[in-house]
């Protein structure tokens, strides 16, 4: 198999293994189950159904990296897409982004309403720490542990709450490259870095092997933010899936305002370099990590 | 000194050590700290200078009871009431409750605005699980884990946010009591049952006691919710520091709606008599807790 295709099937498969793994957690006909209901088909309408599950593909490779079975990686892996997705429908929300359109389907606050959407991100959010201190998730507390903090961390306001702050602020102030790169490495970039490192702390990486990832990641998370960019400056709704020229309409600074296209594409390609290059160390078992972060600088939705 | 002096006097104390805590926990001098602006103010707004702390102090005593000393304690505490502060600023949304007024002052969407309010909302949330998996919490990740497990069940879909969602649902239609209490323990009652296991955690107590002390924290919920409900109904808006009359208001049932004032006095009355002879094995050390029951059944704001 060539490259991009071996990473395209592995990524399509870690999709349906995370979709699957969250459905089961999400199911709604546990005994006892007490909420059957209206809060949790928003939990699972937010959650399932859709997404390239690019963080729990992360989690799940960078334990690869350390020969974790998969098996062993989807509890956390789908930890962190609870927290992703419970970042979605609070974003969308009228009081923040005020998006009607995610995936191509409406958004949470537009199927069900604006209460059920704030409660069910704050349940998905809460839902990603339960997993995680669940004993199944790892059997050495410790590590369930240091992984409940390095989400919290990424997640927090010292992460991408405090990102989505400082991005909610940035549309009445004028900004400079250094502020958009600040905000997306809080907004965006915590997750992403998290997700790898969540894999280094299952795999019992070394300081310098979790170094390596982490730096990967870092690079990963500007490249796909610039990559989010360019698709909203330059896409089509129909094929992003939501609406694109939003940035520009709201006077925000971007990567593109700031920098242009052009550059912004060259800026691009350095981190996609920068990113491979971090893992040459682990040789061939991190080609399709490597693949991930070709993808990522490619997309084309 | 007498019961009730003693009590309010410790009371007092514990709050102002959660209050001095939580202040140092959301300090806005750390060095290298990215949010010393709007969003940690809105986290310190809602989460500082005001509330009985009736939860940590029930985090603390309970511990107490197993010999442990209340510094060992704080952490715990002050994750379950950013939980607890985090409920109430979203509660209060325009979407939910839609409340101006808490604590006799403006609530956090009124004092700054409604997506900083969401995610001071969502940071303090996270900010909770943070805390409890630090490990200066406690020694043994074991336990750091198991608070973490507890307080997410305790607060997400199966807890607290299920019991909010439910309470949304209910100003639509018919209840029974028994509808009222489902909501209620979910609500308002697995928190607080949840800050009583904490201490039982802490303190490595047995099935037995750790059994007696939820059964105490059940009992202590529900007087709490019913006592709350008679506030609403007959209570000063300028004694109890928020609006008043809301729920009769709203057409929503309560335990006063469905049982009338007498009927409510007297389960006000067994319940407290319920919540002490819970704690009666462990003698004269739960006097301070026993006298919690009787307080909260008794409060007048």
């Amino acid at each position: 198999m060539h490259g991009a295709n071996m990473f395209e099937k592995k990524l399509a498969l870690a999709a349906e293994a995370v979709e699957r793994h969250l459905s089961d957690l999400l199911a709604n006909d546990r005994p006892g189950s007490v909420e059957a209901g209206r809060l949790g088909d928003a939990m699972r309408y937010g959650a399932l159904g859709g997404g390239k599950r690019m963080r729990p593909f992360l989690v799940m490779e960078t334990a690869g990296l350390f020969g974790v079975r998969q098996s062993l990686t989807l509890n956390a892996a789908a930890a962190v897409e609870c927290v992703h997705c419970y970042s979605l429908i609070h974003d969308d929300l009228p009081a923040m982004d005020d998006d009607e359109l995610r995936r191509g389907r409406p958004t949470v606050h537009m199927a069900f309403d604006e209460a059920t959407a704030i409660l069910a991100g704050d349940a998905l959010l809460t839902f990603a720490f339960e997993i995680l201190a669940r004993p199944e998730t790892h059997a050495d507390p410790a590590t369930r542990s240091e992984l409940v903090l390095g989400l919290a961390r990424a997640s927090g306001w010292e992460g991408m709450a405090g990102g989505q702050q400082l991005d909610l602020e940035a549309e009445d102030a004028v900004q400079i490259i250094e502020d958009v790169e600040r905000i997306q490495a809080l907004k965006t970039g915590a997750l992403i870095r998290f997700a790898a490192e969540a894999g280094a702390i299952l795999g019992r990486a070394s300081t310098e092997e979790r170094r390596a990832v982490v730096n990967f990641a870092e690079k990963l998370g500007l490249a796909f933010q610039i990559a989010d960019d360019l698709l909203d400056a330059t896409g089509d709704t129909a094929i992003v899936g939501k609406a694109t020229g939003k940035d520009a309409a709201a006077g925000k600074a971007s990567f593109i305002s700031l920098l242009g296209v052009p550059a912004a594409r060259q800026r691009l390609a350095r981190l996609e370099a920068e990113a491979i290059s971090a893992l040459a160390a682990f040789g061939t078992r991190a080609s399709v990590l490597q693949e991930a972060a070709r993808f990522v600088s490619r997309r084309r939705s």
